[in-house]
């Protein structure tokens, strides 16, 4: 295992404790709680919102943390959710007293530590909770660690347009109208060139041979819907394309892009694989609105790419416009 | 050999198709030629600036194009220095009467090239033009592909502050003069845990031992210094900074840090390293004003990292905090 890491134990410590470095302006990182916070705190009256997951997919979700996107993250160990302590006392120290959004990858340990830990704030506090739970992802219907779709590239967007609402000024139920909304009109599929490897298994999760790629993967190196020989660029993009356009939600308006890298493609693959992307979608009349390439929910060292669509309405564009200012996605700030 | 590609000839075409595609609002890419320009042209009278090399190691260059930065990237065949003519052709497209800075990364054809070009216009047009070569990496004195040291992480930043002088309105003699102290104020150091492949090749530029690493590389899977063990990223820190540090300017003033991926690390073990780094320079007493940490410099799909210490005063300073608008490097704009 080739990883420039000090030890298996230590590795999100380790990470976070170097996120806080490379940060200060901009984050507060409880190391020891591993809590991803703003530097300076959201204003009272405003919504906050809360994500995390397990970690190896970095930028998300601590990246995400910052003006308009999201006001803290909960790192877990690699691809394990975090506990509900930890997402309680982050949604706990973020309230304004104007409600906290919690955004929830779809994996059934993250779904029910994010339920009990806003019920235990609930509880507590009387914070005003609501909670979106993503699972966009067309590949397969259940998976081994999901009851219904995994969430996956839509998670990023919905960040992104969530946050941005929720700096407006929106209520809470507002926030998570848009943030449902959004999360429903996005569908993912992702493929993988080469397994991860999880640095407390020391080898890669799967076998993939040399002359073979995986269509269908998930973000924790789970299986995908089959394999096959390696094509063209244009026929993997195809494959990507094709079952996310037939679950697209239908209508004319265009969508939001994210063709994204599982963590070892360069950047030169990526902008080569979103121009073959493209062409297809122009092929089917889909306008891209607006659109991202790079490194964004990745899965440790995985070589390979996902594709999201989501049709965007009106709002949700000028939402995904508006400023922000994370280690993970800025603009306009 | 595992890529994101469509056939081994239209690598740098489709990436720069796909970049294009990506990035309409922000870049005109003149994909016949290979050249990345802003969409929105600078106005009359500011200093314009072209960089570009290889291709192979994106965002660098085409992706520091835009406002704050380069006014227009020339790539090059993987690893291979753009031609004359294309150079020629940016520089008198970016003219805008100021003349034209060309920052140049210190391999042999890179320079022989911008050489050429800046001669065949000026005796056309009479464009002054002023070259900043980049020669920043301490691991070797001279190299495969160059005479004196390769010019790495420090083009990076470079980049950004003669972007920001230029932007200002600064004359031709002080954009070139702050890029020059820039360059000359930086030294890098790169560690591999793989090699790259260069797709024309089709297999590993060099064989690294599961249990290996290669200190010292350089961007285009050339010799490293010497190979070791693995080691954990605290002794890999120590690897990159110590001899950094032998050689920085010395002085007072704090630096400005690049922990950059090769291309295939994880953000997470960036982080990471970044951490060590940090720590190090603690100790050793040197403040880190600014830093940056991602795939800025890559080397393909190479594992590894590299460290950029730039040695900053005010002025470079404030030059760095200036707005960028690339699709690489993004921050008040």
């Amino acid at each position: 295992m080739k990883k420039l890491i000090n030890s298996v134990d230590g590795v999100v410590t380790d990470a976070l404790a170097g996120m806080a470095a490379a940060h200060p302006d901009r984050l507060r990182v409880d190391v020891d709680q591993h809590i991803v916070y703003r530097a300076t705190p959201k204003e009272d009256g405003k919504v906050a919102i809360v994500s995390g997951g397990g970690s190896g997919h970095e930028p998300l979700h601590g990246g995400f943390v910052g003006f308009g996107m999201l006001d803290a993250a909960c790192a877990g160990e690699i691809f394990t959710s975090p506990v509900p302590d930890q997402v309680s006392a982050a949604t706990a120290a973020v309230d304004r007293g104007a409600g906290v959004l919690h955004i929830v990858k779809n994996y059934t340990g993250d779904v029910m530590n994010f339920d009990m830990a806003a019920e235990m704030v609930a509880a507590e506090s009387g914070t005003e909770i609501a909670t979106v739970v993503t699972a966009d992802d067309v590949a397969v219907e259940d998976s081994l660690y999901t009851a219904g779709r995994r969430g996956v590239g839509v998670t990023v967007i919905v960040e992104k347009i969530a946050g941005a609402a929720a700096e407006a000024g929106r209520s809470l139920a507002d926030v998570a109208a848009v943030a449902k909304r959004t999360s429903e009109a996005g569908r993912s599929m992702g493929m993988a060139l080469t397994s991860c490897t999880v640095p407390a298994n020391g080898k890669p999760s799967f076998d993939l041979p040399e002359d073979e790629m995986e269509i269908g993967i998930g973000i924790h190196g789970e299986p995908g819907r089959h394999r096959d020989k390696i094509a063209p660029a244009s026929e993997i993009a195809k494959q990507l394309v094709d079952p996310i356009l037939a679950e697209l939600p239908e209508g004319d308006r265009g969508v939001i892009a994210l063709l994204n890298g599982m963590g070892a493609s360069p950047l030169l693959e990526l902008y080569l694989m979103y121009g073959e992307v493209a062409k297809l979608l122009d092929a089917a009349g889909v306008k891209v609105e607006r659109s991202l390439v790079g490194n964004y929910i990745t899965s440790l060292d995985m070589a390979g790419c996902s594709l999201t669509l989501v049709r965007a309405d009106e709002d949700m564009l000028g939402l995904w416009d508006a400023p922000v200012n994370t280690p993970g996605l800025r603009w306009g700030a």
